[in-house]
Formats: C-alpha cells, structure tokens, sequence
C-alpha cells in the first residue's frame, strides 16, 4: 500500500497534504519559539526577584548573616538563582536542538518537495504532449480517409460516366490510389503515435508517478520522524534539567532544615554580652556620721 | 547561656536584635508573595500559549489529527495545559501554606513582642520612681542632718555666749534636740527606702528582667523554627508537584513516541483513494476499416 499505487489519480490530495505537513512542523517551531520566550522571560524574572532580595555589599542585612535564620534566606537566594539558570538552559537547548534543527530540516524538505512536484508537472506536461500529437494524427488520418474516399467514389463514378474520356479515368484512378497511399500512410503515423503514447502513458501511471509520489510518502514520512523526535526533544530537554532543578531545591530545604533556632540566640550573646556584673546593693551613705566626726574632730 | 542573664544590659540590642527578625520574615513574605506572581504569570503564559495553538471546533486542523503527527501536538498542548496548571497549584499552595500563614503568625508575633517590651518599660519606670525616691529620701536626710549640725552648733554657741540667758540656752538645746530627732526619723526613712530600692533592684536584675528577656528569646527561636519551616515549604511546594510535572512530561514523550509515519501515510491512501483502475492503453480506432465497409456495403 502506497501513495503511488493507490493515490495515482490524487496528485491535487499529494500537493496539499504534504504541503499541510511542513505547514504543521512551521508551527510546531513557532510554538516552540514562543515557549523559549516564556522560559527566557520567566527565568529574568526569577533571577530579578533574587537579585532584589540579595543584600548589597556591606550592608546591614550581610552582617544579619551571622545568623543562621538570615543566612539560609541567602542560601534560598542562591538556589533560586541556579533555579533560574536552568530554565534559561531549557530556553536555549529548545531552541538550538528543537527551532534551529527543524527550520533547517524544513527548509531543505520544502525544496525537496518542490523539486518532486516540478517532476510531476514535467511529466503530466510531456504526456499531454504526446497525446495531442496522437490526437493530430489520428484526426490527419481520419481527415485523409475521407479523402481517398471521395477520390475513390469519384474514380468510381468517371467510370461508369459514359461521357468520360479514358484518360479522364485514368487520372481519377490514379488520384484515388495516390489518396489511399496517403491515408495509408497516416494511419500508420497513428498507430505508430497510439503505440507511443500507449507506452508513455504506461509509463507515466505505472512508472513515472509512482515513483514520484511514492518519493513525496518517503519524504512525508521523513519530515513525520522528524517532526516526533522534536516532539520528545520537547520534553526531555525539561527532564533533562530536572535532577538539577531537583538539587536546587534539595538546597533550599537544606537551607530551612540548617538554621539553628538555639544557635542564632548564642550568636547574639556572643556577640554583644558585656561581661559586667549585674548592680550590687546600693551602700548606705551615712551623712550622720561624717557630720558626728566633723563635729567630734572640730 | 540565655539572654536574661548574659544579656541583663543590652536591652537596646535585643529590641533591634527581635525586630530585624521581625523584619526578615516580613521580607520572606514578601518575597514568598512576589515569587508566586511570577509563578501565576508564567502559567498564564503558558495557557495563552496552549489556547493560540489549539485548533478551533470544526477548523481544518482539527479534521488533521486523523493523522498521528497532528494529534501528538494537540496532546502536547493538552499537557502543557496541564503543567501550566501544576504552576498556578505551586503559586496557589505558597499564597496560602507560606504567605498567609507566616503574615498571621507575624501579627501574633508583633503584639507579643510588644506586649514584652512594655513590662520591660515598666519594671525600668518603676525602678526609676523607686530610685527618685531613694535620691530624695537621702537627700533630706543629708539635708536635715545639716539643719541638725547648725542647730547643735547654736546650742553650742549659746551655751558659751555669757550674755545669753539661761531661758536661750534651754530653747537652743531643745532645738538642736528636736532637730537631731528629725534627722534621725529621715535617717530611718532613707534606710527604710533603700532597702526598698536594693529589693526592687534585685528583683529587676535577677528576675524580672531575665524573665523578659528570656522570653522575647523564646519569642524569637519560635519566630525563627517557624520561618524555618517556611523556607522548608518554599522548595516543598514546588517538589509536592514534580510528580505531575513529570507526568505532564511523560504524556508529552508519549505524544512523540506515538507518532506512526508509515500509519499517516496509510490514513491518506484510505481517506482519498477513487477506487479506480488506472487507465488502460487507448485503443486504435481504424477508420479505414468504416469506410472500407461502408464502400463494400453501398
């Protein structure tokens, strides 16, 4: 079962559905194109969003990092940074193995198709050809018939004319036998053309065009494999990312499961105890006294 | 090691220290919600993405996906569909599990702080008054006791003045007596009030205080343990999906995989083939032999 033998009489059904083929893989790559875009777009957001977060060099929030609670917020800043560069990964390895590999591939299929169809339009063109040259002859040849018939009816009737001279019979005689030559000799130029056009005919339904849309299928074909494998190249470029993606959230869990309630309540002892003791008693100031001595000593 | 007690003079550091934790989940809120923005317009991308492509009801394109290759790019755009749904549901589960939450849990936070800080204040205005009446205390004791020293002195003087009457020197003596009296009955308030003061201190260093300090700390590692889990949920939320994600992956795969080119091919040939014979050689039509009989007819 293929186009050639079973769609010989659908070229016009051959022209438009491998034509709706490229169209389908034109598309694809569009839509392929317009997903890196939202890949590329969402991964600056994400990586805007860290970069907002991030603290400047020196700042107060870097000096925070002490603590474990505001150093694992720098760590999920880390990791969503990475996070954002992978899907910038994503973005371009569809668009370098998926866009750029098929447009060249389509391009190169287009042509190709052309080419096919221009075979099959050269063909049809020659056939056509052929037959209207075995239609002249074949009218030449009927044309020619009649000829000879008349000259033979004519000969006939001179004959039997009895006003009519010998040498008057003689030369529609010799007319009508030159009329049957001629038409003889077309009838064999049109069995020599129907023999031609038989064969060409054979030719272009049995060979020509076989050949020809089973080469469109082939190509069908092609352009469908193809086309499938950019269709799981779609996925796997994601999945191949994922156990990174996957380690970036590892990460960020790890950043959660790192910070040290206890430990950051430590760091801010050690970082700002005094080491003084706390106040005594007040000692009692006893004016009483001083007076009596000054009093006693005066 | 707790910040009651190694902590007993840095209650300025520990107002800053709770608040910039305060801060920071306020930020982790923040940033929580900006992410799931992102997260939302993402999906919403995807889903316009998906929609542009889908074929219309009854379009041409629709009547395509007899063939394999077509009906694998619907299935991709159904399950991109899908995945776009996975991203609003990461969006969605943040907002409620992360954002709503930590903002509640902050509000608790903040009046609790507050209400802390304010005994602190109060135990420290109190110990102030206390204090002032102390200073005060001491103070009319200092000064009494001087009133007393004069009034001795002019007792004294008196007593040797040998113009004084005797009726003086009893009235001097009697003064500088009672005077001696008052400041000793101040004497005993100041030391009443001391002692008050030395109680009040002890137990706004020693119990108090500490008390307060330990916990605003308490306060703060709950504050911290729960921002942790926050960080946890962060990457949490997003693995939750994975499975499906991959999913949504996998069908895609699929998609690929099923695509059958020779089948497509096939499809076509059932679809649009006549049925017909091709055409058979085209016969000789001999009109010598006509004329020939309508000749030996007439």
């Amino acid at each position: 079962m293929d186009w050639g033998t079973e769609l010989w009489d659908q070229c016009d059904i051959i022209d438009k559905h491998t034509q709706s083929g490229l169209d389908l893989v034109d598309k694809y790559v569009k839509f392929v194109k317009e997903r890196t875009e939202i890949e590329q777009n969402y991964a600056k957001q994400l990586r805007n969003l860290t970069k907002k977060y991030s603290p400047k060099r020196g700042s107060k929030e870097e000096q925070e990092c002490r603590f474990s609670n505001h150093q694992a917020f720098l760590d999920i800043l880390n990791e969503m940074n990475d996070y954002a560069g992978q899907r910038e990964l994503i973005a371009e390895n569809m668009m370098i193995n998926i866009c750029i590999e098929l447009t060249k591939y389509l391009q190169e299929l287009k042509q190709e198709r052309k080419t096919h169809l221009l075979e099959a339009k050269k063909a049809q063109q020659s056939l056509e050809g052929t037959f209207k040259q075995l239609d002249n002859s074949k009218k030449r040849f009927e044309r020619e018939w009649r000829e000879a018939e008349k000259a033979a009816q004519h000969a006939e009737k001179t004959d039997q004319d009895l006003n009519a001279t010998k040498a008057d019979v003689e030369k529609a005689k010799q007319q009508a036998h030159m009329r049957t030559h001629i038409a003889e000799e077309c009838k064999n130029d049109y069995a020599l053309q129907l023999q031609k056009y038989n064969k060409e005919q054979n030719q272009f339904y049995f060979t020509e065009m076989p050949l020809i849309f089973n080469r469109l299928q082939d190509m069908d074909e092609r352009r469908i494999k193809m086309l499938a494998q950019g269709y799981i190249l779609f996925a796997d470029t994601e999945r191949h990312v994922m156990p990174i993606i996957g380690k970036c959230l590892e990460g960020i869990s790890r950043a959660g499961t790192n910070v040290n309630e206890r430990n950051d309540s430590l760091v801010l002892i050690e970082q700002h105890k005094s080491g003084f003791e706390r106040p005594g008693d007040v000692e009692f100031e006893d004016y009483s006294q001083g007076i009596n001595r000054a009093s006693s000593d005066s």
